[in-house]
């Protein structure tokens, strides 16, 4: 079976850790500059909590998977001793070669946002695979195998765009649901009145194409509305640049 | 026992005469200007299909609901001889006064997106009731009670704040999916492997304040990652306003 260690003890960290401890992989070392975050992730994976990259041993294990913010990889690169072991990030933006002054490196990003105690569906869970050669990349493949039934190999050109992608689906459609529980706020009412609806919108967009299913005013274009809800909203010059904008690109796709 | 009609045999007629009459409520008349529509639905509902407003009998029934597209609500008041029956529209925009020249009127808007052949969870469902009189608005309201959970009295002018932030939350989120997979098509990948990934962030957003738990490169005020991204979008004008509109919306949002 597998051997892997972690650097970082934060979300993504916690759920691969534990879900591939959980199939049976063996977690050596969990490496976090918090001692004590380190060792509350070990103690939870059978693994050695340690805070000094000097205590890292990387002789014995297959990879080496880096779970940080994108902005302290090129720190970390820089900290890591020579080792022949697979060094695997996690990032949905960091390039394939930012740990390219070592040997073997890959990428093992998981396509979905982890919180600290909610249980994730990993197994539904996509992983995009990258390597430095095609012997990294399987490994990586096989080590995803264990936990999802949805791994892709995944170049990083291909990776951003999908990165970009998520950014409009989740990112923007999460802010979409911030503007309007801002609009119900100033009518007393409270987000969850939406509920129903949001879900069933997001569960029809998924089982068609979402274009096919787009309804609201603009679809219709139906000026008269689109005006009264300009005029509604005239208080926010940045809501308002919204509804135009998005307004406008419905009333185009609808035309294409 | 409530006794209803029909005007209209669409979604919305279709999905509401249905769950009023599997709870028990009579049905006694469907009016379609197209015949076989007015008969499929009067079928599954055991009430008479008509299609002409002359062999509509509204002397015995409690309420009619108008379940038709907004634009043909003033010819349908126009079409209506006058009756004491209470006349309920199911718009989420129209006001309540569109059946004004009938001595009770009333909204019966179920908070919803209904398609032809999906089930949807009524009992969940908000429902949003206006009355010309208080009178009329409690036998609305006991109306919808008998097959939804989430009955509430709603003014117009609150009801019309609920719309537009609907189009926000559901109308705006169909279309970043659209782009979504507009953007993952150019990669030949399916939108489906962002699907895990959007149900939870969903799921995050209300379980929390969907402003609390907002991540991606605008909330991290990633200047480097949104320049890349404007450049990737750049054989796209409307996707590239959008992007920077609501980039900047987010950040605004962060720092308030």
């Amino acid at each position: 079976m597998y051997k892997v260690s972690f650097i970082g003890s934060g979300n993504v960290a916690t759920h691969l850790a534990t879900k591939l401890y959980e199939a049976g992989v063996h977690v050596s070392q969990i490496l976090s500059v918090t001692p004590a975050h380190a060792d509350a992730l070990a103690q939870k994976v059978g693994a050695q909590g340690i805070s000094n990259f000097d205590h890292l041993d990387t002789e014995y294990i297959d990879a080496l998977i880096i779970a940080v913010s994108d902005d302290v990889l090129p720190e970390i690169s820089n900290q890591l001793a020579p080792t022949s072991c697979i060094i695997a990030h996690t990032s949905g933006t960091a390039a394939l070669d930012t740990f390219k002054s070592h040997q073997n490196h890959g990428v093992f990003y998981p396509l979905q946002t982890f919180s600290k105690n909610k249980e994730i569906n990993i197994k539904a869970t996509p992983f995009c695979i990258e390597g430095s050669s095609n012997a990294v990349a399987s490994i990586l493949k096989s080590l995803a195998d264990v936990i999802s039934n949805r791994v892709e190999y995944v170049d990083s050109e291909t990776r951003k765009n999908i990165h970009i992608a998520a950014v409009f689906a989740c990112n923007f459609s999460n802010h979409m649901l911030t503007i309007a529980d801002e609009l119900l706020d100033q009518s007393n009412l409270n987000l969850s009145i939406l509920q129903p609806l949001v879900e069933e919108t997001i569960q029809k967009a998924f089982s068609a194409k979402p274009k096919d299913v787009q309804t609201g005013p603009a679809s219709r274009n139906d000026k008269s509305i689109m005006k009264d809800h300009l005029s509604r909203l005239s208080s926010d010059d940045l809501f308002q640049s919204i509804y135009k904008a998005i307004s406008h690109s419905i009333i185009k796709t609808k035309n294409e």
